[in-house]
């Protein structure tokens, strides 16, 4: 029987989570070993002062029956590591990571903790997804949940990875739309972004430069077509073949001659 | 005259960002904006849950004249947007992020708060550069500093790279072996590795299962002559042109094949 492990960034408690468990748990045996409360932003951070600590949740009411589930105290990439070293009874044949309240689309790759954990899944070759939903500003994931047909599409698309496993090094970063039915998936690359205005002034009786992360994003390319987030606007669920091979393979010569002096 | 930025993610106390600043004050203005405590294992991860404050700190014995510095209590790339949004006159010309106590080589560049912040500066199209120390375990930086030369070497290359800039979306992630000479650099890829044995049970008077992230790490490829490992290896810096941009390019038909089906 195939295992799966399932893990996010907002905590167990999310119905994000929940949804994609619920969505796979008929596929194989299912360990969901998740952080103990939200890690938004906590890309591939480790946790590397103080122990991290974890506890198995016994017959959860959000959770189907017979699935392992574990709170952890860490971050995303703890969680993967701990499963992987000390609760999982062998490698897993598939990680799922998500799904996410709030995309992980462009740039925001390098922040999601959601991906991080599927970039800790790809180096210990599991076959590994993230899965990220795109909500505006204001909306919440259980007021539009990622529909049915979609979670569908999941379960089958992840029937395929656990048959066919996926390549070297290779992950996926998928992002859905909000949406009542499910237009299809399209396979796309990272948009070009920036995130600007980032910090709004916090308010404190200290006197102190203190400041909140918020920020406006912008795409770059808004009139590309092959980007995650041209595949949202038209509606289809991105699909990012990414790698953590982070190498810019194409300017090794370029940068050889920037070298070349000494 | 040319403005540059430097951080880390081991604090503006370390002896790796101190040198640094050093080995670069002559070739422009120069802000430290870094945070006030070690942030190793960082990675890109934001601060989103309270916030983010800094304070100017004067005449700091261990930097040079002229310096301006600021200890921020987020992580490396909080530092980055603070300064990028707040405190910088503009954007600056060249963004430096070390030299890390330790290396950032192989998968390493994934967890590294010192390469977060490099990626950060990558996205606002700031040429940007990760310097770290390739130490063995017990090493510290106090004991086996990058040597006088490569520290010469630094200073060089980012005299080209003001005057050359980086390609779009790429930076420089650079590993130092502990050396009393420099022997030059080599331009090189990432290396596959892998984190093995990775927790050790914390005793603690709970009972709780808990533990300290620690493991040992593999080099998959020992026999390779072109990663970055193999450079420190023999002796040479390591520089590897790293992308921001992490899709699987070359993976796009075989993926497409995945979801045909729908």
């Amino acid at each position: 029987m195939p295992l799966i492990l399932i893990t996010n960034d907002d905590g167990y408690q999310a119905a994000g989570i929940q949804a994609l468990t619920r969505a796979v748990a008929s596929l194989g045996e299912v360990y969901v070993v998740a952080p103990d409360g939200p890690r938004s932003g906590a890309a591939c951070a480790i946790t590397a002062t103080v122990p991290v600590t974890y506890r198995e949740i016994h017959a959860h009411p959000d959770y189907p029956a017979g699935v392992h589930l574990f709170a952890c105290s860490g971050t995303p990439v703890d969680c993967v590591k701990l499963a992987w070293d000390n609760i999982l009874p062998r490698t897993p044949d598939l990680l799922l990571s998500g799904i996410n309240h709030g995309d992980n689309a462009s740039i925001s790759v390098h922040y999601s903790g959601t991906m991080g954990a599927v970039f800790e899944g790809c180096m210990k070759d599991i076959p590994s997804i993230g899965l990220s939903l795109y909500l505006q500003r204001g909306q919440r994931y259980e007021d539009h949940p990622v529909c049915t047909a979609a979670l569908d599409a999941i379960t089958k698309l992840c029937q395929r990875v656990i048959a066919e496993g996926l390549p070297q090094d290779v992950c996926l970063n998928i992002n859905f739309p909000v949406a009542n039915s499910f237009r299809g998936w399209q396979v796309c690359r990272q948009a070009r972004g920036r995130w600007t205005a980032e910090w709004a002034t916090a308010t404190n009786p200290h006197g102190l430069n203190a400041y909140w992360l918020t920020g406006k994003f912008t795409d770059l390319e808004p009139e590309a077509t092959d980007t995650d987030f041209s595949a949202l606007r038209a509606g289809y669920a991105s699909i990012v073949p990414t790698t953590i091979d982070m190498t810019a393979h194409r300017f090794f010569e370029e940068l050889s001659s920037l070298v070349i002096s000494h």
